[in-house]
Order: structure tokens, then sequence, then C-alpha cells
């Protein structure tokens, strides 16, 4: 089975997704959709559309699973529900807090229409997600810990670029090491924020511009900074360029549980990525989704699921019979 | 929903369930079945009843799943089909070669008596193979490497306690950091056995017994030690048990891959277990899984399935609304 797939927005993230399709025999990139004029975009893909997005109803029949390539802050929320009419859709929505706001909207509309929908797959909402899960079910009596980094948050290098005097900018979120440590030696320290994590800023004054000024605005900076022990580097355009161009990320996920009478023994259970590219491994992890909803949809399946609601075989183009006999 | 339980043998396996189906606040044991005369078998729940395998169908109504603990050599063979025929059954066969031959017997049963099984349940077969799932699923083009310990394995142990001149004999087997290192690196090396773990055995000698003899014949046992390399250490029966009684285990599960138009992107994704006790987490995963079926039962599945088939949700005992709002 061939799974027809469009991709609605063209970003960091619809590029991964047009990667991640390419290479998987099961899957056919059938359009992008944009809001630019068509003729304007470039992509990398030979004989597949480029289409602007007032058109996307044409294609109904021609797409099996939209992937919506927005952003959470004001793309998804309007996006996912709407395309949800047309298309089985999937996103990877990443508010955690307005993640059940969401999957109200989407699966009301989902399940009206007779479509599947997933929201908010990628790594953290989505294989952190997960073993969070699997951690939580099978040491009930536990203590979980996640990690970020160390990676490119772009939400925090924004909030310094908007600083008066910032040419460019890029942080950097890296756990510390001790509080790994401490967490791995099955202690079940408590932890606070300043503790678990540093921040790492490379920034660009422009000409003329305060760098104590800067810095100091950056460090104090509330919610973003201030609770963090913050380092800040000032470093050429050129520097930045050459030695920050990258978007890579990652992260651990820990419970640390015991089981036993008396809870003497103790387990620790752990899940780390380590990411070259944040959005292309946010996009494989979108695509297999893709490949599962596809498949329940198949079956009969409706409304709104997350990556708790897909039974792992789904993800996998190997039969039943095949994935028993080589990864069981 | 209260899930009604049986533990079927009890041993180390049986022991754990025990304790963890009684750290389960949605789980009730009701019996024990034993081959052993029942007034002989001292178990650590009260108020539960210890009955001979004899009378198992009589409980044919008054266990939702029975949770079967029996060795993968000779006992789940037989007892897995043959219990499905009365019960919902779980089990955790471990001879990864012959899960397809098990899973095709037991499917059949279950079916044919409308009840639903779950065989390979623990940690590998289990968690490790979930692991091994995903991440193939999400990295197409990548490697993979499993590596077990540091941990207790029962059937090295077992095989240096038949040599001659050996009263006693625990044997961990230890991963390579150096090998460890390479696979996080993510050079993707091909690795020999000999080079991704060694063998540690600790042995007490029968009195005059020849310890150049003994540490000869472990070392080139053909399949067991011949491939690596194996340290002997002899040690008193007083310090084995003092300091080997345990039955930690563990090991990693790492996939190597890259994403990219030109594979630029290299990806590591690891999951990883330090277990105190191997039988007590094993048995965590099976009460965890034995929650499943018991609800997709109520749902009307039927058959036999592994991991692969339960979507994660199944798992926990929060609703959906719950894990959406705290651990998406």
């Amino acid at each position: 089975m061939t799974t027809r797939v469009g991709i609605y927005g063209y970003g960091n993230l619809g590029r991964g997704i047009e990667c991640a399709v390419n290479s998987s025999n099961d899957m056919e990139l059938v359009a992008v959709f944009t809001r630019r004029d068509p003729s304007t975009l470039k992509i990398a893909s030979k004989n597949v559309a480029v289409v602007n997005v007032k058109d996307v109803a044409s294609y109904q029949d021609k797409i099996d699973v939209m992937i919506i390539c927005g952003g959470s802050a004001t793309d998804l929320p309007e996006q996912t529900p709407n395309l949800a009419k047309l298309f089985n859709v999937i996103d990877s929505f990443d508010t955690h807090a307005k993640i059940p706001e969401h999957f109200a909207n989407v699966d009301k509309v989902a399940k009206a229409n007779g479509h599947i929908a997933l929201i908010s797959a990628g790594w953290d909402p989505g294989m952190f997600s997960l073993n969070r899960l699997y951690a939580n079910a099978i040491l009930p009596n536990g203590k979980d810990y996640t990690f970020w980094g160390k990676g490119v948050s772009q939400g925090h290098s924004d909030a310094i670029r908007r600083i008066k005097g910032v040419a460019d900018a890029k942080q950097y979120t890296c756990p510390v090491q001790s509080a790994l440590d401490a967490v791995r030696s099955g202690s079940n320290p408590e932890l606070t924020t300043r503790q678990k994590h540093t921040r790492l800023c490379y920034v660009v004054l422009e000409e003329g511009a305060d760098a104590k000024a800067v810095e100091a605005e950056i460090k104090n900076m509330p919610n973003y900074f201030a609770d963090y022990d913050t380092t800040v580097n000032f470093i050429s355009q050129e520097e930045l360029n050459r030695d920050h161009s990258g978007i890579p990320h990652g992260g651990f996920v820990i419970r640390s549980g015991s089981t036993g009478a008396n809870n003497e023994h103790k387990h620790i259970i752990e899940y780390s990525l380590k990411l070259d590219s944040n959005p292309e491994f946010t996009a494989s992890v979108i695509v297999a989704y893709t490949r599962a909803i596809a498949r329940l949809h198949k079956e009969g399946a409706v409304g709104c699921k997350t990556v708790f609601d897909i039974a792992p075989a789904y993800l996998s183009p190997l039969s039943g019979d095949e994935l028993r006999a080589t990864m069981l």
C-alpha cells in the first residue's frame, strides 16, 4: 500500500518531511501547499506539484494524509481543525498546556467528517511522551525526569534577537551533567530549574550596541533566562554563521523507580536522543505516524489520536510476521 | 475496572508478579497455581488461594488474566496454548528464534476459544523489542545495536555449575565500554561478538577440584564462552552468597541513523535499563501488559498479540484525558 502525502507549509519542518517521505518506499509526495506564490517556491523534489493553499480542496481525493507543518502558536490551532474537514491530517502541535483543547477541536471536526487525525507527533511531545507513559506504567512507584539538550532553542534564540542592539543570536539549552548523574544513581533528587539546565548564548551585536546592557537584559529576562545560569558570548556574524548554523537538539527521559516487598530494588529506565537536525528528526517521527494513521483509516478509524493511541506495529512497513521474526 | 489475576508458577518471576500486582490499585490477585502440594507453599500475600495446577479449570470464571510464569525451554510451549483454552493469558516466552512458532500455536487456541493472549512480555523480548521497532520505523536508514549487562546470565551460570569440580557459580555479562562509545559516536562500527561483551565468572570450587582445569573448561566452552574474553575468579561460598546473591541486569538498545538529502545529519536513539532485579522488572512489564489485554478483551479482541500490537495508552491506569494532560 502506497500512502499519498501532502505537505502543508514548506519551512524547515516541511523540507524535513519531504526528505523523509522520499526515503520511504511506501510513501508518495503528491503536492506541497504554500501561502506564497507557487511560482516563487522551488522544492527539492521533481514532478511534485506546488500549489497555493487556497486550492487545497481540489486535492481532496488525491491525498491520503495531509502533513501540516505550521507553527504551534497561531498556525496549527486554525489549520489542523480546518484541514481535518477535507483530509486525514497529522501535526506536531507542541504547546503542551494547550494539547487538551487542540485535541478536542480536532477530534470534533475529524469525527464529523469521517477523518482520522494525529496531533503532537515529534519527539517532545512525541517519543519523549511515549517513554514517560511506558516507564510510568511499568514502574508506578517512581519519579520522572526530562532533560533537554544540548540543543538550539528557537524560542529563546528569537527572544534574544528581539533585544535592542542584537543583530543575530543562537541559544543552546544544556543539561547539567551532575544533575543527570544524580538522577542515574537512583537517588531521586529534587532538582530546581537552575540545577537541571544551563543556557548558553552566542550573540552578534549591532554596531555601537552596549554589550554590558545586552548581556544584563538577556540574563534578567523573566521566564526565558532569569531562572537559569546563563552564559553570553559575543561573536561576529561570520563566526555565528560558521559555527552555529545547525539545528541540533536532543535530551533524556529518565524514570527512576523501585520494586520489591520493601521497595528494595531500584531500576533506571532511560531514553535519550542526540540529533544533528531537530526538524529532520521530528519529520521522521511524523512520517512514521503518517503511515500508521493511513493504515488505521483503511481499517475504519476516525477522530483525533495521539502517539498514545497507536499500536507500534502500525509505524513499520514490515508485516506482523516479519516484525515478530526480526525485532521481537 | 479491577483486573482479577492468577499466577501460574511461583518461582522468582511469580513472586515478582505477586509484588507488582499488589502495588497496582486496579489489580487483584485471586490465586497462585503450583505443581507442588499447595499446603507446602507459603506465599507473601494474605487471603489469596494457593491451588494445585490440576484444579485450574475451576477458576475459569474467577480470573480475567492468567499470568504464566514457567520457563521458556519446556514449560511455556505447553502451558500457554493449554491455558489459553480456559483463560486470557500472558507469558514472557524469550526464546527469540521460536517466537513465530509459539505465536502460531497460542493464536490458534486463543481464537478458537474467544480469548486474548500476549506472549513474550518483559524487557528482551519486550521493551527492547519495542525500542528496536520504534527506532527502525523512525530512522529507516541506520543500524541497530543491542548490548546486555552488566547483569547475571542464568543460562551461563548454570553452564558453569554443570562442570565437574564446581560447587556454585555466578556469571555476569558485561558490555564493552569502548564499543558502546563507538556506537554512540555515530560511526556505525561493525562489531564482533568478542568486541561487544565480556564474561565475568565467580566460581566456588568443590574440595580438591583442579582450578586450572575448571578455568580452561569454562573459557573454551563452545557457544557459551569460547567467543568471548572471559575472566574467572575463584571465591568462597560465603563470598558468593554475600556479594553475588542479587539478580541485576540491564542493557542498551541503540539505533544510529541519518537523514537529509545526502544523509548528512546523524541521529542516535538510545534506550537503556539498569535493573537491580531482573525478575521483578520483568514482572512489572508483564503486569502493565496484563492491564492492557484485560481492557482489550472487554473491547472484544481475541487471538495472540505481542507488545507490537498494543497501543501504549492501554498500559496505563490513567484515562486518555489524564494522559494527554500530564504526559504528552
